[in-house]
């Protein structure tokens, strides 16, 4: 019923998380009404992301071979940060509590959608605990099944190494009223109480 | 924190509808796991729908100066079904009841946001009624406080023109039921009874 080039980009809205034809449709009906330069900004900026790559590092997206992370001399290299996406990194640099380095697994171990401990990267963060002489790993993939999958098997991957491994603290949120937590963070929350 | 490259293309996507910085940021992040033909693709589809024109005649999105329904011989140029976008003669045509012609207002009467019946695609309507000898004026605007008022500013406007104007019918949906209708369908729909 659409135009065809209406049709087109309505396609290729939906390769977008979360959208479907009639978000893809609304998206596809908002451009029309942009001046063809906006629509040249939106078109060159979307080419222009091909330009960015994974830093050769820790994996982190960078616009040269390393992140700026991993180029800034202040970070601590011994402190290693695992996360899953570097989406998890820009949280973690918004508290401005640590100052050591990140590792980007890009993925969780997920068994049940064909996801092994192959297909993270995980190889290359064995390599820089050798090389760099770390002496902590910081798990902090989310608080997930998979999430929890994953830091429970880097951990042992790393028990008979000389390093200290820990995993972001589990309890109650911020600003969380006690009877609302559920059973699992509560108990998770008395566990790892702590001396005022 | 983000390369500039994929700040500018969260940006970017900021200026789709009901995306904020969070959803912006989860396509801009998926953008960068496809290749390189893809963004490209991707990027050609937003720089061609600047060649899409509105139709001279209806306002409907077309591909040459007359879309594909006022350029059908076979409809009926007397009979005019008046809608707020493009997205509504999709709705419509899906019908297959209607033979018809479409005029696309590109909005809906609203004073609160400064949208006046001159900002609305009004005057060359009128300019079709009086050339085309129409019949029957078929408003099919939302049933929205603003889709009545301008039903209502339309039908005024028409009062002494030679022409029948209609209202789309309202009352209970299809599968809808009546206990769960608010007063004013169900008001609306008592009046609005039909010998069986």
């Amino acid at each position: 019923m659409y135009p065809k080039k209406l049709e087109l980009l309505i396609e290729q809205f939906k390769i977008l998380p979360g959208v479907g034809s009639k978000t893809a449709e609304r998206y596809a009906l908002l451009m029309l009404s942009k001046s063809k330069e906006e629509l040249q900004q939106f078109a060159e900026a979307i080419e222009e992301i091909s330009e960015l790559k994974h830093c050769q590092i820790c994996g982190n997206i960078a616009e040269d071979d390393e992140c700026i992370i991993c180029q800034n001399q202040t970070r601590d290299k011994q402190q290693i940060c695992v996360v899953e996406s570097s989406k998890d990194i820009i949280a973690m640099e918004k508290t401005t509590v640590f100052n050591g380095v990140y590792h980007v697994l890009g993925g969780l171990i997920a068994p049940n959608k064909g996801i092994f401990p192959e297909d993270i990267n995980l190889a290359s963060l064995l390599e820089r605990i050798a090389k760099d002489e770390v002496k902590e790993v910081i798990l902090a993939t989310n608080l997930t099944m998979n999430g929890e999958t994953t830091a429970l098997y880097i951990d042992k991957l790393l028990q008979d190494k000389d390093v200290l491994v820990t995993r972001i603290a589990q309890g109650i949120p911020m600003g969380g009223h006690v009877d609302y937590a559920d059973e699992l963070t509560l108990s998770k929350a008395l566990q790892g109480r702590k001396k005022i």
